[in-house]
């Protein structure tokens, strides 16, 4: 097994990890980025992730997707873990633990106070998972999102009440 | 009202209001960090976070702290919202929701999907808040993280791993 970070040529790959993780996680259809996206949002000159592939034998068997973020408490950057995810043919060889290991190991080097990400509450073996790893379940914490129209709408009243003042 | 982008000035303001935030989030002694760590953070050349600062009369009244994220569904920047907060003598006059769709506005100009923050589950006040202004409780997702030795020990074990292999 081999980890190494991703090269633009991966782009293809990445999405297909995108793709199984968002079937896995039961929301098949939410995949709208494209290959271009991954390719410009990745790998121009100001990047907003960085992703590691795992692979055996030159084939990519998971990856782990992720973005410095900022603990206001600590006055530090963090890690942000977006995706991590191993297709299920590979599970069971460690290929998620040495992912994780990498990213953590990314973190400590960055001078970074924590590594953050999020799971679903019904996915028991993963809690599991990084339980056994070190890893604290944020339980009081609820996670709130705006997006595509009510974005949208906030952002434009914001923009009312500037053309009104 | 106004709302504007912090300057290195305000840092010693900006940990003020990191302070009263831990403090009503039932976490007074969990800041450590310093305006040293603040300044070198926020306002070098790569910043990892920005600030909006609300006044009245040229008094702080509320701030959001944010930095971009990375939406892998949508392929677009996000917008993470660490921190926002008003002082309580200040609530009830629409500061925080000025804020708010600022931020949005901030998320709309810089092409991203969503707008994304935490919240503590017995913060009725605030989940009410938000979703009168067209957030979505994320209730299925619960936030883990790893930080401090468990950190360093997750990463130790990738530094063992490759002197190994």
């Amino acid at each position: 097994m081999a980890i190494r970070n991703a090269i633009e040529a991966d782009v293809p790959e990445i999405l297909a990890f995108i793709r199984a993780l968002a079937k896995y996680e039961r929301a098949p259809d939410a995949v709208t980025a494209t290959e271009g996206d991954l390719r410009s949002h990745g790998f121009g000159p100001n990047p907003f992730y960085q992703c590691l592939i795992a692979e055996e034998d030159g084939r990519p068997t998971g990856f782990a997707f992720f973005f410095f973020d900022y603990s206001t408490w600590i006055g530090r950057p963090g890690i942000y873990l977006e995706d991590i995810f191993v297709y299920p043919e590979f599970r069971g060889r460690g290929i998620g633990k040495a992912l994780l290991q990498r990213v953590a190991a990314i973190a400590v080097q960055k001078g970074c106070a924590r590594l953050k990400w999020e799971v679903l509450d019904w996915n028991t073996p993963a809690i599991e998972f990084y339980s056994a790893m070190g890893a604290q379940l944020m339980d009081e914490w609820r996670s709130m999102r705006v997006t595509g129209e009510a974005l949208a709408r906030l952002a434009g009243d914001a923009v009312s009440a500037e053309t009104a003042s």
